[in-house]
């Protein structure tokens, strides 16, 4: 029972993703960080297998992955020889690749041939590989969500789909014409599970689409934090949250083209789990090399507590960027594809709520990450997916 | 349809509920800090009143309680005029004054009357105001449960029983006797809702005592703290919490008689949170008279994320600690109180677990703060004291 | 042996200046944050004497300084009766406004008779008051160094002088008409300690202009910190500095036309301290009104210790701002009269290397604080100033 | 011109010099964390030669010294081959060994053939090594100085003597002997460079004596920060410093008869550098094995600025705690060697003052460590010492 997995960009977390898998295939890695590693499912981790890779980088367009982990992963993890021999196949830069070309040089298939070629020839290769479980892991990108299915197709046709909404269109032709369901896990902010349009698609193909922007770092924290606070009833004065990191990812969102996604998915949370919008101040901040994937989070709160006196929070953090969500992952995609199994469409709040850090559909609210793993949890159970 | 408060202790935390109280019932102050403000339950703040309050410093008993809490509460509080004109009376010292004299010269009714007799006197006088509610709010005392209703009785006559146990049994015995339900809540680390003995005394007197420690500090938000690391299955490492305050609990902590009893209900979270006893070190450490009641706290906690990698969290807080826990005790009122209406005797976990940092009865283990919050929500509900 | 003082900028710094002064001569203030209140100087605090304010704030123009003061300064400071009887006077815009309608309603006299009769006329007041000291404490202006006496006057003619160059100007020509010596202390960043023109009209005036920008907050902190590093030879591998407030110093900080000037005085001090240029991030971040004028700083700095190994220092600071640099005006002003007593002119780097966070002359490096210090405190017993 | 080194104790602060000092002398490693790596000096790192090491670990004592760096050193840092091939000697006991057995099996030369023939077994070693400088590197004793050369030798007699005067005791007869003046550095708590006794022995043996207790850690950057406060004249409210390791340094520290030496150096400096006694907490806190050498500090300064309002100052460092004292040592070798060729005897307060925690001789100050280390500068150019 083999879980096939097709990854969009071939960055750290995709990287990480990759590397632990396979340790944990080997039995060479603990699986820290794996949130339901200790419950059982109906698939174990070893049952997923990477069978196709994309990215735009001229750098690793063509590669070896195993060699291109190798190159990037520079801390101390090692990188097992189990990895499968693929090459990184070109993917599509779409409309919105501005700011890119800062970092890497990008190179897509649909300069070559056109997007609506382009995305029929993504659609022809994740057929091939037969993948069930599709992971969206590329650089943060701007972009609007499309307005109805016409919109979708003339966006096409004048090539201002973003990458990511090309992706999430391939495979759900992938799914329709092979009659096989697809989970397609966004684990980036562009609106996906957000998107009525791509939900509706999705529910056609009997597939599921799941988003967006995986929950990780000072964010689900901070969440649960407000969760902490609203329970008893303080007041927050205000918030303040600042990132910076040294990795690829920061330093996109360094671009001011390429920052303003991430921004929105992360306050969104203050006003949904206080109740009322706090004055905040939360964004990556800044970009320093020599940081590296570990960033450094600082967090102050203050809030009124009892008899109108002030209480203050400070919280710093380094945190591995990358493994973090390189973990989730690994549940991601057995979850997902259990909830095919069970027969889901469309998109699935519950698994959303938890994983995501705006989870579709569009205008649910988020909830604290606590309360979305217990819901989660019970909604798993029901569903049978979870058994014990 | 008023409830009458006792308190055993006239302390910062007594002095800060009492303050805060009649400032709620003056409608001058927002009820930030009392977590339930904004449910609909069967009693309001404002049908809390305080109908008498105990004390062993020489310094407070036989004066007036408004001109105490003027003296003592320092901070920028307004003291409204409305506190009720009450005499602090003389309690009892017990078997558990050791260490006592180095804070205030110490005085009790026992030392005058003998243990048995002093016992009596309170009862009498817990009759005479007809208290529905007693709160346990005197300095940490080292204490020993009792075994048996016969060492209870056998410790009473050598004069052995702690203060806190000879309040419980004479609250006790004023139940019994009025054939009226009362509620003594126990916010101090002594186990008497944690105690077999004393439970099962409250169940017969048709009472509830609810214990143990109140749940305020550092330790509930590391409680949540670990239970979002636990949900990811990260592997904590270690865990350091330092705490430093300049009010008299903590003076009292770092006289070695009186500080043992603490530790042990601040650790016990780690293991029934995540399941394996990660090393820590989580402590009242030291004591400042400059710092006031607003404690310094300081943690550090590691962990092993995705692909082995180490993940760093340091917590730094100042907290106004008394208020804290007089937040906790305008609901804990109110609640208990229901609680006797709906007929409820013994202890009730649901309760403790949330408002407590040891919640009895005795081997129940400690789950998360926002875990709790939530089994009490529905627990509420269940029994139809939440209503809404 | 009174100091007659004249200010540019009435707002926050100038207000506590002022306060903090009066409460001083009152007798009702500890000299704290002082720096050389226990030396024995030619001058007392009680010296000082506030002559003349000027302001370009609908809001304070033309209003009493006391009453503007107990409007603004709202934390808690007694507001003395003894601060002189003087209206704000309306000051000039000059070319460097751009952006200030976005906090108040911006007047300038050069909005009335244009730049060059707006000088003439703070001149004439000037010597009317006859000024001893000028503080310059306007809202941080983006402006440009002037290239010569000619560029200057061509500048003034086309209205293309900042609001500082103009008061600095103005300065000037008070000096020279009234033969009289005066000290111009800029504590904002424009460059005029650091300005080759600026100086040499005060060496013609036998005057003294001192700055660039006021050393208080983090940044002093952070000099102090790199010296220690230093003198460890630990190799710094990156240097996070976040800054938030909530005065409308930050407020004008975040409007992008303002922010300039700041960032580069920040991070000067990383090259000329350590001898290489680490990897730096020094900002100032963002703006929140509820923090108030007391910001919250966060740092990060790794290190390689011997062995190659890692060390990381992280720093969070509640800082009130303006009283900082208040405190240090207290000094800067009777020293800088005493300056002028011995006969210096020009400027003065020994005073700037500590005063100030830009120290003119231009070129001159940054050197930590407390080198600065005790290079200070040396120049001060050459020169007689200092007597003890 | 080689430097013969001696050094009791084969911790970690001894392997971690050894280590650092070969790779130094390889080439592998860059000088970080030497603090006057930059500076010309009459010796170079690369002429320091380990001869002689002792310990009383019976896991450490007759086994070869790389081997056990290998066994214990176990962070990334490679052990170079170079290392001497030196089997680590027995050293002594003496009368302060109490505790070190809840660490250790402690062997000693003494528990064999008593203190005295101890004692002139060690001179005979040294002697043969013909050794310029010792380090003094046990676990830290409790020990109280002697009162003269009589109560010296009736200790000796007594076997009551310290470990620690025990080798400054046999360092001075080999000295004598020999007639070639040796160095002694006492990196260890214990008052050696504070004995009026000892100083006047190596004055009569032409060598000197220095220290007490290396400078590293929290201690000498809390000096600096405190400097810094003093020279703004802010008034310190009170000062918290918390430290906890996993090193067996901290074990022993949390052993109570091994504690009260480093409390006592630890907080002098806040008198000494303020001029009254800000309330502190200051101490060594707790031993968590999984923190390991690179402890975890945590410090809260609250101060009073200027206008009576109130600052506050939070660092947290992780430090790796061994290396930094290493890196000193490196230099305080070739420092001290030279300081012997120049004719210095006794001790060298300006030494002692930037080196050490309890600077020698006694009574004298501690001094911010910025201001010691100029003063060193200055020292070392009168003395010809420094040649740049
Ligand atoms: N913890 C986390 O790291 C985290 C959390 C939430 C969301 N995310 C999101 O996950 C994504 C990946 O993060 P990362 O740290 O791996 O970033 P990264 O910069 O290391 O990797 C992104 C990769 O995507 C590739 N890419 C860019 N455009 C592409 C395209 N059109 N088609 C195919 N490949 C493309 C890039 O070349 C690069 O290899 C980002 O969008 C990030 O915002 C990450
Ligand atoms: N956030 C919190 O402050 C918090 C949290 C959990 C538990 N607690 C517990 O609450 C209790 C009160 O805390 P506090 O801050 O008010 O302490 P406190 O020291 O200010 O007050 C204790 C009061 O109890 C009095 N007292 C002592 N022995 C007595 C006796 N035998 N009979 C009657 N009165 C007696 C003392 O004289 C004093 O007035 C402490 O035991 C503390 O451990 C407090
Ligand atoms: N610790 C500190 O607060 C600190 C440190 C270094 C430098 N500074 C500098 O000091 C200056 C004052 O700081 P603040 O906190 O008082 O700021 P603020 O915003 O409270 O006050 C600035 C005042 O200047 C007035 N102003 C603006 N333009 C003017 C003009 N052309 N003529 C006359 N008045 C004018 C404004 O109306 C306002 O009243 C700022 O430039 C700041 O960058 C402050
Ligand atoms: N940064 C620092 O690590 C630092 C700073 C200041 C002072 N110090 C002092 O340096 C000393 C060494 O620190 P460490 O981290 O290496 O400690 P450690 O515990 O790793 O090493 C101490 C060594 O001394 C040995 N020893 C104990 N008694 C002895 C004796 N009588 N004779 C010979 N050997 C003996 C022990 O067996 C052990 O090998 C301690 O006293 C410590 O207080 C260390
Ligand atoms: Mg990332
Ligand atoms: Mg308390
Ligand atoms: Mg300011
Ligand atoms: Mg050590």
């Amino acid at each position: 029972m083999t879980i096939k997995v097709g990854i969009f960009g071939s960055g750290l977390v995709s990287m990480h993703y990759i590397t632990g898998l396979y340790r944990l295939r080997e039995g060479t890695l603990k699986p820290y960080g794996v949130p339901f590693a200790d419950f059982k499912l109906p698939y174990n981790f070893t049952d997923e297998e990477v069978v196709t890779v994309y990215d735009v980088d001229e750098d690793k367009v063509g590669h070896e992955l195993r060699e291109v982990i190798k190159r990037n992963i520079n801390v101390d993890v090692p990188i097992p020889d189990s990895i499968p021999q693929l090459k990184i196949k070109k993917g599509i830069l779409g409309g919105s690749s501005a700011g890119l070309d800062k970092i890497f040089k990008p190179i897509g298939l649909d300069q070559e041939i056109g997007l609506e070629d382009a995305i029929e020839e993504i659609t022809r290769d994740l057929k091939r590989s037969s993948v069930d479980v599709v992971l969206n892991l590329i650089s943060t990108e701007n972009v609007e969500d499309v307005k109805s299915v016409e919109d979708l197709k003339s966006r096409i046709k004048e090539g201002r789909l973003s990458a990511s909404q090309a992706y999430a269109f391939a495979t759900y032709l992938a799914a329709i014409d092979s009659k096989k369901p697809i989970a397609f896990v966004n684990f980036i902010p562009s609106p996906l599970a957000n998107s009525d349009v791509f939900v509706e698609l999705y529910k056609e193909a009997s597939s599921v689409i799941l988003g967006d922007d995986g929950a990780t770092g000072a964010t689900p924290l901070t969440a649960d934090l407000l969760e902490h606070l609203k329970e008893r009833n303080r007041y927050v004065r205000y918030i303040v949250q600042f990132n910076i990191g040294g990795n690829t990812d920061f330093l996109a969102l360094s671009i001011p083209e390429r920052n303003l996604m991430k921004e929105k998915t992360k306050s969104s949370i203050v006003k949904d789990i206080l109740g009322y919008d706090a004055p905040h101040y939360i964004k990556p901040t800044g970009y320093i090399k020599e940081i590296g994937d570990r960033k450094f989070v600082s967090m102050d709160i203050e809030w009124i507590t009892f008899n109108g006196l002030i209480d203050e929070l400070i919280v710093n953090m380094r945190i591995n960027d990358s493994p973090a969500l390189a973990g989730l992952a690994v549940d991601a995609v057995r979850i997902s594809k259990a909830l095919l199994d069970k027969g889901e469409r469309g998109t699935v709040y519950e698994f959303n709520a938890f994983f995501m850090k705006n989870p579709g559909p569009k205008h649910m609210p988020n909830i604290s990450r606590i309360r979305a793993y217990y819901n989660l949890l019970e909604y798993l159970k029901k569903r049978e997916i979870l058994m014990n």
